[in-house]
């Protein structure tokens, strides 16, 4: 029974039967007609006009977000604990030619107005120090809490006072949104941000992200870096279509409800246990070494995060049965 | 009527299966069943250690080869009709933090040991010149044409001879297999050759290429470039599975059998139009505009190459009843 | 008798006698009197308001000039002979991130519009093909060739109409100027020259380059780039000191005429041998491996140019009757 | 009267004579007789076979010996408070094409091998993160204190059991020395130093530093690296000069020793102000902005530190009667 990651579950069959769908052929790269579709879906999505190409991974979503907002010598500030610093290999560093990423506080991996001015101001104005050009926030975040439109909004404002780019992580963006019930646009560019990592692969994709561009002039070269980094499919068409199926009907919000559910029930059998708010599908939870193995032994996998404390991710698929036998398991500590 | 290229055509029904077949859990990134199993796979298929992994574009197979095989300050000599020279955004350089490709001639896009030796003398060994580390080829070439094992082993020799590491661009290294009728491995390691970018995506694939290195000391640091490049898909499993399905009775030779006997068909029409002698599955002829026209108004899409030639293409489904159809066509100009 | 080059010619007494006087404690880096007064004094040289800064080497100017004018995804054009092709062991792809460099032809090493156009008109402007972004002409050039105010206008102005940079590499920009008679202006900005590398080191300076934006805005990150590529010396002032020393009553046109002068000399020696006109202070002569041996046999150290050709390289200090005697060896081959 | 920093003193009239001197031809770059002989020299010293080469700037040092030490896709764990990290602009990022800063903790900017595990141990040994391939400190450190051997020594021990690369940054290594008294073999290679970035602009030279390799076989690309990065001064024989002028009869000492001197007669006089012991020219002290607006009104120059402190640093050649008129005006805060 996985509870480890959402990273690697099955791909939903209604995404399955979109690449059955786009099995004939079509115009190469991102030629075809369901690429040439993504802007005016995802514009329709958000309520203003975006442009949107699709990646097959977050890390190239993200990356390629990054050095549109910060060039080589400038740098990104980020949570010490986001994806991009600690779980990407480097990729930010590459695909923007070694800018820096600026460690910033906040609980759980939320930024602040004051976690950012803190390392923002701490920066001299003059040629020895890389100066700050993006920030970079997760929604949800790797401890798998929400940023709510206002909370964003405090950070684009700041943004825009510093003449910072905003970029927005989301790798679990879907699970965030189902938490928030407010429109998309609330929490990306009616908040300040500039471009989104629109995650599918962790929520029934099986290798599709959406990286969307809020400001269409700030996407300049994006097109030229993607194929740069050797991510420009010939057959593009199955990407878009991935996204394209994810988008029908709100699947995407439909399989982050269905996660978020799982971990909201994991989340009420942890009680004082849990040590980060359940606001989507990740359930952080003190256990010692010990508990943690009689998790085990009964059949439940899953990440040990800090010293004693494990991680249980819920994802689109998660058994119901999976999780009342979590969710008992876990009331027996 | 689809000529224009193999680069989208659909995928092979046994691919499709394949990926139904994976859709369900198995461990992240490439550390699933499959993923684990290239290694031995590919081994056997030519017969000698090699480590092997999933990429999802033919573009980052050769650009994670050559950053394997040359420095940030070094060179690679390729032909200047080479993919990776003209058709890659500059995707070598970007993977090689900006090595240069060295530019050399050779009729029907395949270099030799003479026109490698002219760029190669040319450069002055000292710190102010870019040395070359490296020679890439391309098997099947832009043009068709294939290198036979001796023309490989005689670049080869003088690849060790002057320690250049050898790569090879596989994009259509299954054309060209069905065309020479030798054992993988007298083209490949047996020839000199360290790197191969086996290419499945033309051939029937939907996104998945196989880097081969055959001397697994040098793939070095490559596992740390593909993540650091946002390749490492976090469902890696659906990348090997089409590697494997391709690989399963030889479904890549008859695949690009098909295609190779389409061409052959279209070459036995266009007798003495044709440009260059055809070996894979790419028909280069001479082609007035008007004929050009005259070919488009009868239903069949191509490319204009250079003034006055047109290049056709087939695939590994290209439709014999198409194919008849235009083999009359060119008879008919 | 040196006629290797003027690279390693002595450092002229009126830079020495500034490198003294400017051996007093002053502002460290850029700070100090003398580097803020580049400004004016190369906007006074040119007739109207550049941005300039001082850097240790030419290769330095030229890689920092081509970094503002191209991006990484980019591509500069230049001669097939440029120092920036040949001689810089890959610093314009380290400086710009990997941009490519396109090879043109042309007499003297001397680009024409219609060589840049048959470069550039061969590029399809899609993703796939690296864009060009600027253009690179040398004046003086690599053969001793000067272009024209006419000439590099004709360049300017393709170059506007494809909305590409125009950078000169003036490493030997005094000897030009020696030759051409016209104002600076002339020959640069008014041009359509966007970025001039103005070398001095070959023409009496010690270790200083001027670099020089003829539009301020596309300096943009240059001073970053300039403190990031480790170029921002902590006592600036003895790099400003030699470039305003080279300055000072036009000692840069009067070590410049020198050298020409002393090349004119031999271009009359030489003849018929010459290979290419004699602009500037580069004379290349055809001469048989023996009558080259003759040469050395007499003292004579020069720079084996292709088979069965000599460079002979004047500088601002070469004795007069080295020349002399060069001259009369020379004519009694 | 200056007590800003030592980056911009004057340069010694022994290194002006060593110019003057090497005023004369020889061959380009690095092929002359000074250039040549710093292998040697610094050998001597060293009492081992190093590589040695000058660039102009500490900063080029250092990234170039992180270059050699640390590839793209790795890391390098140095203090949070290092030169590296803080004021070079981003260019070890560029040197090294993205590798990664680790940022240690330690007193006085000291690294010690429990903060240094304390980082490393937290990276786990996966593609996902970037890993550690080196270590730099600085010595004297930024607060100007200084590591002994063995303190060295064990941080070598842990690099060598860890196999990172060791480099030291001594943009003040001879104020170290002078303060410690050792060899300096003892304090570098003896103690697991792999390269160290040997200052002299600091301590009275122009523009010249001098990168000792420990074991030349790590200097593996560094010649290419240097030229690439526009550091490969034509004329560098002025720079080997200043190298061997301060290394003639222990010039390089004496400065320090000079230097030192000053800064322990002001932290005398610092008393219970001191922030920092003074171990080499550096001297932080506790003074309110009052305070400090006081010292200034008498003339004196000096850097605001963090809040409530004042850092003062004495050079070379920082004049007896300035220091003893600032002990005294410290005495009257």
């Amino acid at each position: 029974m996985r509870f480890f990651s959402d990273n690697a579950a099955p791909v939903h069959p209604r995404v399955m039967a979109a690449l059955a769908e786009a099995n004939r052929l079509d115009t190469a790269y991102d030629g075809d007609a369901r690429s040439r579709a993504l802007d005016g879906r995802l514009s329709d999505l958000f309520g203003t006009d975006v442009m949107a190409i699709w990646v097959p991974t977050g890390t190239a979503a993200n990356c390629l977000a990054l050095a549109a907002l910060c060039p080589p010598h400038g740098g990104v500030v980020c949570h010490r604990d986001a994806h991009i610093q600690n779980d990407e290999g480097g990729a930010p560093e590459f695909y923007t030619h070694g800018a820096k990423l600026f460690l910033a506080d906040g609980e759980g991996a939320k930024l602040t107005p004051d976690t950012i001015r803190a390392v923002v101001d701490a920066i001299a104005d003059d040629v020895h120090r890389v100066q700050p050009h993006a920030i970079s926030i997760t929604n949800a975040t790797e401890y798998g809490r929400v940023y709510t439109p206002d909370e964003v909004a405090a950070i684009g404002a700041l943004a825009q006072e510093r003449a910072l780019g905003l970029h927005m992580d989301g790798a679990r963006f879907a699970n965030a949104m189902a938490t928030l019930g407010c429109t998309p646009a609330e929490v990306t560019w009616q908040a300040g941000v500039d471009a989104l990592s629109f995650g599918f692969v962790k929520n029934g994709a099986m290798s599709a992200e959406a990286l969307v561009f809020f400001k269409p002039e700030l996407a300049g070269a994006t097109l030229y870096r993607r194929k740069r980094a050797g991510l420009l499919f010939s057959k593009g068409r199955y990407l878009a279509a991935q996204v394209l199926a994810m988008l029908d009907d709100d699947l995407w919000l439909a399989n982050a409800r269905a996660a978020n559910a799982r971990a909201t029930a994991l989340a009420a059998a942890a009680g004082a246990r849990l040590v980060h708010p359940v606001e989507a599908n990740e359930v952080f939870l003190r256990a010692t070494p010990d508990e943690a193995a009689a998790l085990r032994a009964k059949g439940f996998d899953f990440y040990d995060w800090a010293a004693g404390e494990i991680r249980l991710v819920t994802a689109w698929d998660s058994p119901a049965e999976h999780v009342a036998l979590l969710a008992q398991a876990i009331g027996q500590l």
